[in-house]
């Protein structure tokens, strides 16, 4: 029962706050615009931990992510991100944004920077699963064109929560966020996202609840919101969601810029994983999970 | 591309039946019943494929499994679903009754036997994983106190269809649906299931939609009706039902006794493969999944 024992030693409640913000093609702008929000779900609900979306900095789909990316050691998203942290005393979940390492320009991640309450950079998380779909007639993305896929699992460990990361189409993998929880025994799955107005109707909301329902953790979705002055642009989903342990929906919102609030409470975790204690029931000896050795 | 173009052979549609029957006390009158509702359903749907619950011939939670438990070399049980099957030339998954190999009556499994439309037995499925739960106040079932679980996967396969079988609480494992998929190229997941008025609002519905989405196959979930009659014996969900591979509810009854009848169409399946095609964006580099030697 030692899983067990570990998990229920977390029994906080805490509150976290989700950027549903709207990216632009003004990078600058979209800054400017996190910073406030930021701002504003500090005054508003004191959150423990903000989180942001994917590319909340950069259009995606855009075909200059050259011109958005940022180096991971000069990075002005970064340090603004950092600041905020410091400053507000939170925990920043970094959305994402295209990053490249040691002036390799040729290398752009899609990279979500978790950071403690100091700033510190404490997880560098790189999207494993790259977003390559084609649905005739609707909508054809072939992110793997333009971003390198990343390599390690993202595991966000602070003392109040142990928080498994993934980015948007990474929450399609169940492998992924099984082994977050069998290896990592993860207390909640953060995926900063950005589903589209095709693939978010069909599989936005089972996807967080079938993660949450089969690890028995919380699953935190956030992102961008709608962008209807620019009809051009991609359109994200919206629809940033947190799900509880049992699955259920505890908040979501719509497709309009908005900040989303929710108490996260680890005794949900202890209820279900107790109660329904699948992960004590795994038939690992007749199937196995793991991660690949290199 | 061989997987693709492996599952994209099969491209009939046929019509399935599902079996929401009563389970009493009474085998006897269970057997009658289970020919009655098989009957009525081919004569009313024409199906390929009939498909009965869980237990159906045996309440759940009784507590003299051995009095229903059936010799499998010599089964009243497989005998009337054999000649049902050869007479009316349908494929027959036969839910699962309580069973013993070679006159070991210590050894009860929850046996799941799926026959061809000649009357021969296919595939013999036997529970993996026990339902072991405890939900204060709610439920406490203890399975495996009276069933030995299973040791192998259960595949079915037709010149239709390639189906993966689990009963009940083995859908709450994706571990099974996954590899059922990655190793055998499953199109259709099939639980005779039981689930009970605690679990089944909990749950039911989004388990059976998420092993649709994350291994794009039909999935079906047979169930015994309600049993308000005798409200002290366990009281199955219901709600039988059919999921199609984009995880969207084709059909679903209530709680009565009901056949329920659905048509599966296997170029969906093609479909939603090759437009979200996760399959072949696995990072297997990253982790792995895979059966476990002996």
């Amino acid at each position: 029962m030692e899983e067990l024992s570990k998990s229920t030693e977390k029994t906080e409640s805490f509150v976290i706050s989700l950027i549903q913000m709207k990216t632009t093609q003004d990078k600058e702008a979209n800054l400017n615009r996190a910073q406030e929000l930021i701002e504003t779900a500090v005054k508003l609900h004191k959150p423990k931990m903000v989180i942001l979306p994917e590319f909340f900095t950069t259009p995606i789909n855009s075909r200059n992510y050259q011109n958005y990316a940022e180096n991971e050691s000069d990075s002005p998203t970064l340090n603004l991100l950092q600041s905020l942290a410091k400053e507000h005393s939170i925990y920043i979940i970094g959305g994402s944004f295209p990053s490249y390492k040691n002036d390799d320009k040729n290398k752009i991640y899609n990279t979500c920077f978790c950071l403690d309450k100091t700033g510190e950079i404490k997880t560098v998380f790189r999207k494993l699963h790259l977003f390559d779909v084609n649905i005739p007639g609707k909508i054809v993305v072939r992110e793997s064109s333009r971003i390198t896929k990343g390599e390690d699992f993202g595991i966000f460990e602070t003392e109040f929560a142990k928080i498994g990361i993934g980015i948007c189409y990474d929450i399609r993998f169940p492998e992924y966020a099984l082994l977050l929880r069998k290896e990592h025994n993860i207390d909640i799955l953060v995926y900063p996202a950005a589903f589209n107005t095709v693939t978010g109707p069909l599989h936005w909301e089972i996807l967080a609840r079938s993660r949450a329902v089969d690890n028995q953790v919380y699953v935190v979705m956030c992102s961008p919101s709608r962008n209807y002055e620019n009809p051009n642009d991609y359109q994200a989903w919206g629809h940033s969601m947190v799900v509880d342990p049992y699955g259920q929906v505890v908040t979501s919102t719509g497709i309009e810029e908005d900040i989303l609030v929710a108490r996260v409470d680890l005794i949900k975790n202890n209820e279900i994983r107790s109660s329904i204690p699948v992960w004590f029931q795994k038939r690992w000896d007749v199937y196995n999970l793991g991660k690949t050795e290199k």
